[in-house]
């Protein structure tokens, strides 16, 4: 990590991509793969979702995803999930950054924009405050959508439930998933070199080489000039 | 509660009134004598604090408040603080003050203002936007400052505590109680209709005297007309 090549400039200086995406997108198992591409190339990898072990994350969690809790509203969901995801930031993605680690994260700031601003109706903007306060502003430098169609998503969630109810979130209405697609689509279209939209009823495979060539592109460049980029 | 005079006029719409200051003010005293002579006077009268009794407010209390929790970095705490404040108003307070009571809170969005914003650094003004959103910018109609010279509040506070650290808020540094006593001040200076400023140091019953008197007042005007002059 010492070394003074610019592949390690490169890796001091880390790289954040972030998967984001409906529920049953396929997500966890595009991340995993990419995971494994990258260890095999001798990254070092911070595979990362919130609470991200963080021990105020982990007490926060169950506040805000389990059943029968009851009185959650949407503002206070929305600024519990904004204290948790402060605390993962400072605690575990930014020394992992600057560490020279690449970071994929399970949803990040866009998932709020998604549930609590679009899908709970609190407005995307607001939501994007205090979200960008939250995280000191740190942004992903590739956000992979996994862009699902709401029916295909409910269909994936019943196999992979059993039928059960799922939490509390997934347990939303369909309506709902609509407004979810539709807000991870303008982000992407409003930054468009920091995202890719992938249609995640695609092949597994086809979806992963996707990511990967974007990837690779994003650990050869200068990272500097992605960053100003971006 | 279903008359039709000016009276009930007034107790429908309610009135709010939270007590600020730091540690060893009176405030809890304050509020107390406050609480009682309005009962006395058959007011309805809600008198809180945060959590206020929600169900998720009283789980996210232990993980700001308590030693030992650690890992709770500013705005993680500033966070939590809105999202405990945000499920207070929507449940407690705006639905006192729907039915006509006089809600009395022990500490409000100035106290965050002050021990996050102004005590912790994170800025006043960025806490002040999280806050009006948690709380759907919901104002008191009186804050009621109990000012207290720093040096007289330590001496308070060991002599509660027997000298014991108290909570981790309350551990804090002396430059840090400055620091907070003008955010309070700067705030009823920015409001003067609004706020009233006390000195702590005086007797309690004058104190609670001069607090009457300007809850009185504003009992008997015309509530309509103190909303929008607020």
């Amino acid at each position: 990590m010492n070394s003074s090549t610019p592949a390690s400039a490169s890796a001091r200086r880390g790289l954040f991509v972030v998967l984001e995406g409906g529920e049953g997108a396929g997500k966890t198992t595009q991340l995993r793969l990419l995971e494994a591409w990258l260890r095999q190339q001798g990254r070092d990898v911070l595979a990362t979702r919130e609470p991200g072990g963080t021990e105020i994350g982990e007490r926060i969690r169950p506040l805000v995803l389990e059943h029968g809790q009851g009185e959650v509203d949407p503002r206070t969901e929305a600024l519990l999930m904004a204290a948790s995801r402060a605390a993962h930031v400072e605690q575990k993605i930014k020394p992992a950054l600057a560490a020279g680690s690449v970071v994929l994260c399970d949803r990040y700031v866009d998932s709020s924009l998604a549930y609590q601003g679009a899908g709970r109706g609190l407005g995307v903007e607001a939501v994007e405050q205090i979200n960008q306060w939250a995280t000191d502003s740190l942004a992903p430098d590739l956000t992979v959508v996994l862009d699902v169609d709401p029916e295909l998503s409910r269909a994936r969630r019943a196999a992979r439930d059993g039928g059960s109810a799922g939490d509390r979130i997934e347990s939303a209405e369909a309506d709902f998933h609509t407004r979810l697609r539709e807000a991870f689509l303008q982000r992407a279209e409003r930054f468009p070199t920091r995202y890719v939209v992938l249609d995640a009823s695609d092949e597994v495979d086809a979806i992963q080489q996707q990511i990967r060539q974007r990837v690779a592109e994003l650990l050869s460049a200068d990272p500097y000039t992605v960053r100003e980029d971006a």
